[in-house]
């Protein structure tokens, strides 16, 4: 089956507190994103990247690109005013029957164990979504307070959230709602059963300082296993 | 007022794969623990600390403790079954009207400005307990299958759990109950509301070897910081 990986580093980045979006920081010399398209292209030798581009950043992107192991398989794409758009955008690509990975730019660290499980488990149920369980205690707001939930059944969701091309597409044709706020959620929308999959603890999104210290050494210690 | 922190290290550790339970594994030197005592006894010169640890592990305790800055303000207690019953057991010796920090021993990065304001929130509200607002989706597990929770609602736990002392002594007089995971959720069994305070994403728990090496560059971040 063909694959197509979305990586939508469409984002702004304020919550680093740099002008520079977090996706185009530097991890080992290396921009967040270049690490994560890397490792899609690494995962399958026929994957095909889309990759989603806030308007700004086009050059930026192309710069990445010709840095990467395989520039022919990747496209450059523009984001849109939401993360739904800005996925939409990117699917509107994908012309043949094929799984799609949707994945965020700075969760570079994402392994090729978790990249295979989501695809193997997309073939099998038509969606895959990376989750895993909480080690705290989590509450929900309320209007007049606030509520404890069992932690045993809070799951963390991650990406790549995979699905199989007409599952995603078809969803993506519906107009925008607010409830959007990930890929599932727009699946979810027209009655498909959501198929959570085993996360992982070091598949982490890099949205603060303190989360590019982590992915440092997560990275180095990815890095002495391989070579070791 | 007069304050007490209850530092719970009954755990096995068993998450870590080692045979060392968690809070004594060392970070620049010394056990985790001693961190997390340090952290509350620096951060008020009056307090006194209630070490709960397991039966087979108070002669380590003991050497822990006469390492502090103050061994007599600590007392060292047997945990019991289960959280709660390890709380319990802690909080007896609690008899003066006072503020009561239930925290952690794995959580040894907690800030002299996180302390004090659950201090200050307590006296105020009777309760404080430290929160931290998700970076993912949540999803929550049902009988069939899962549902997404709207994120900017959901709340993460962190500890210290701070109450007024009639509060939480009269709240661990009740029997136990599975439903209780943390002191918040004993107390609010009582009709009484729980009062949430911004936590930090820095205090972290550590449960997992990959949470150790974050300690170990948080603290050191935390030191050059406080060295320079």
């Amino acid at each position: 089956m063909k694959k197509y990986a979305v990586i939508v580093a469409a984002g702004s980045g304020l919550r680093m507190g740099t002008s520079t979006p977090k996706q185009f920081l530097l991890l080992h010399g290396k921009p967040i994103v270049w690490h994560t398209i890397e490792a899609f292209l690494h995962a399958f030798d026929d994957i095909e990247i889309i990759l989603v581009m806030a308007d700004d950043y086009m050059d930026t992107g192309k710069k990445i690109i010709q840095t990467t192991k395989s520039p022919d398989h990747i496209r450059l794409t523009a984001g849109g005013e939401t993360r739904f758009h800005s996925v939409k955008n990117g699917i509107q690509y994908i012309h043949h029957p094929s799984i799609v990975f949707v994945h965020d730019a700075v969760r570079c660290l994402v392994s090729q164990a978790l990249i295979h499980s989501c695809y193997h488990a997309a073939m099998e149920k038509g969606n895959a979504i990376p989750a895993i369980k909480s080690t705290d205690s989590i509450r929900i707001e309320k209007e007049n307070g606030n509520e404890v939930v069992d932690r045993n059944k809070v799951m963390i969701i991650q990406t790549p959230q995979t699905f199989q091309s007409d599952i995603i597409k078809s969803a993506f044709a519906q107009d925008y709602s607010e409830i959007f706020t990930d890929e599932a959620s727009v699946v979810e929308q027209q009655g498909i059963k959501i198929n959570l999959v085993e996360g992982e603890k070091t598949n982490i999104k890099i949205t603060q300082p303190i989360d590019l210290i982590i992915a440092e050494h997560l990275l180095k210690s990815k890095i002495s296993k391989s070579s070791g």
